[in-house]
């Protein structure tokens, strides 16, 4: 197979006639600028800039780029690979991605890297599809369903996590509206959800994250569909600073709960949720917000800052973990292991 | 008495040596600005550009406003007055103080004027100092201490009704820290209520909204102080969105959730929190922010936004309301009437 005969395509990035090109996601929602990738070392910029986001796209990107640097003649691509996985050193999938190109296309031919590089993409599509067309029954004629952060097509190169759930489920001509919280403090319901649902068509409406208790309390919400960051053997999972405020306001309002992820998620090593460690992140992200859209602050410049990067949920919140071989609950995920 | 010979201090408003001064809240936490008002026409723009707000000090500030005036020889008192009245159409206690001033000094002479305009500012700092004295025993020595939005010496000019809480139990060497939301979408926790805590030095941390389930869980939150707009007869209360988010997630954490009002915001006339409707404001307020720090937009231009003023707390979340005349339980509360 030649790079030139490869013809995909998803929200973030497209490949067609022998072009690589990428979304640049900063300038999000008002401008869909795409970028046509010139070589690696244009491939490493984007990465680093951050204009290409979600780790499972940034996988298939870099891969991508290996074999289009392949169809290009480049001569070290031994380089080229080593080059690109040092792009985002915090990036686990990027370097996956690289690894397996590397052990699976060992003779580095344009054929070999061009047909993992498929492989990579196509397994990601699948794996959204499996999780959407899991989920998809879960949501109900006539339902309002809430979700968190960005967990779409820009953060796969398939149709995302939760988001998948949202649009087979669309697909499929069942009726409903999504409630998307605007996801502070790093915006990325307000800004990419957002974009996302109005792209597939679904009916959507923005929030701060403090009225969804509000929209439950007036029976407006039904289900809720979170991604998940780590899913530890008990079932408690992590995922962006919110999601258990969202699971708690769920159980008090009798709303359905559920986390959305591949089996790659699933940290087999991990007991619960107790030896999930939570990081912070920086203080100016609290103080204002900042983007391709502008910066602001409007908190005192020095005053102190709590700023966890994601929570936890424990299992007893979740009514069910809506995974890539199949849905869950709590106590029947348990059991696997 | 001449209004020379008051003198007058709170955090946004100060009257001494015949001068009356305000403070340009527009321009916090960055700046401190205080402005010399010249004359009624130089009030009525000082309201309507915001730069001073919260109820109670608006009401203050336009009734001192009328006494200077009388104090400067101005001719038609009565025009005067109606002006101020008319600065900001839908702030009540504006009205009630100005109509106050016009009953209570009938006379409309400088002498009368100062004193009921000294009599109303008074009144304020007394009835914040009691809803303080009376919460102040609620805060424990090591407690963590969840507030929502804006409720100190900004928008009254004594220490305010959940803030006071805070303030007197400081000021009797209670040792505490206290969890400020930011409270989107307009930020008055992160831009004055941080302001206000360090200006009385109290201990603190800015989170964001999503963040306060994580601290309870952890166990870092014992109690929560909020203000509340209106008061049912059951004890439900309207206050700013995000309110009744805190009090589900209190609940669920045994967390002691508290409602901060003096007697006057219990509207008799109200059943119970189905009666309380609730209003939206504009979307754009959630799709960025604005301020004198700056405008930014980072959602889609036109997307569809829920946008709700306040929410309601039903009585069965609140542990206990803290008035000026006492702390109530709920069903204490209801006894009442």
């Amino acid at each position: 197979m030649r790079f030139a005969d490869l013809k995909l395509s998803s929200l973030g990035l497209r490949v067609a006639n022998a072009r690589l090109e990428i979304l640049d996601q900063r300038l999000l929602p008002d401008q869909e600028a795409w970028v046509e990738v010139r070589d690696h070392r244009h491939m490493v910029e984007i990465i680093k800039t951050l204009a290409v986001r979600g780790a499972p796209l940034i996988g298939v990107a870099a891969a991508m780029e290996l074999a289009h640097a392949a169809s290009r003649g480049e001569s070290d691509l031994r380089a080229v690979a080593a080059e690109l996985r040092a792009s985002r050193p915090t990036a686990v999938n990027l370097m996956w991605a690289i690894d397996r190109m590397l052990r699976e296309a060992a003779d580095l031919t344009e054929a070999s890297l061009t047909r993992v590089a498929k492989a990579i993409f196509d397994e990601d599509v699948a794996m959204c599809l499996a999780m959407g067309n899991n989920g998809a029954p879960l949501i109900q004629d006539g339902d309002g369903v809430l979700t968190i952060c960005n967990t779409g097509g820009l953060a796969t190169v398939g149709i995302g996590t939760a988001f998948a759930v949202l649009q087979r489920a669309f697909e499929q001509g069942r009726r409903f509206h999504v409630y998307a919280c605007e996801t502070r403090p790093l915006l990325q319901g307000g800004r990419l959800t957002t974009w996302e649902l109005a792209k597939v068509g679904i009916p959507h409406t923005l929030i701060t994250d403090s009225m969804a208790a509000t929209l439950m309390r007036a029976g407006r919400i039904q289900c809720a569909f979170t991604g998940a960051d780590r899913v530890s053997r008990r079932g408690d999972y992590a995922n962006k600073i919110g999601t258990y405020n969202m699971a708690v306001l769920a159980k008090y309002h009798g709303v359905r709960f559920y986390g959305v992820a591949p089996w790659s998620t699933v940290d087999a090593s991990c007991p619960s949720g107790e030896h999930i460690e939570i990081e912070e992140r920086h203080a100016d992200e609290v103080r204002g917000v900042a983007g391709s859209f502008g910066q602001v602050r409007w908190a005192p410049r020095d005053v102190a800052v709590f700023n966890p990067s994601f929570d936890v949920t424990p299992a007893e919140l979740v009514t069910g973990l809506v995974l890539d071989r199949g849905v869950y609950k709590p106590e029947e995920f348990q059991r696997l292991f």
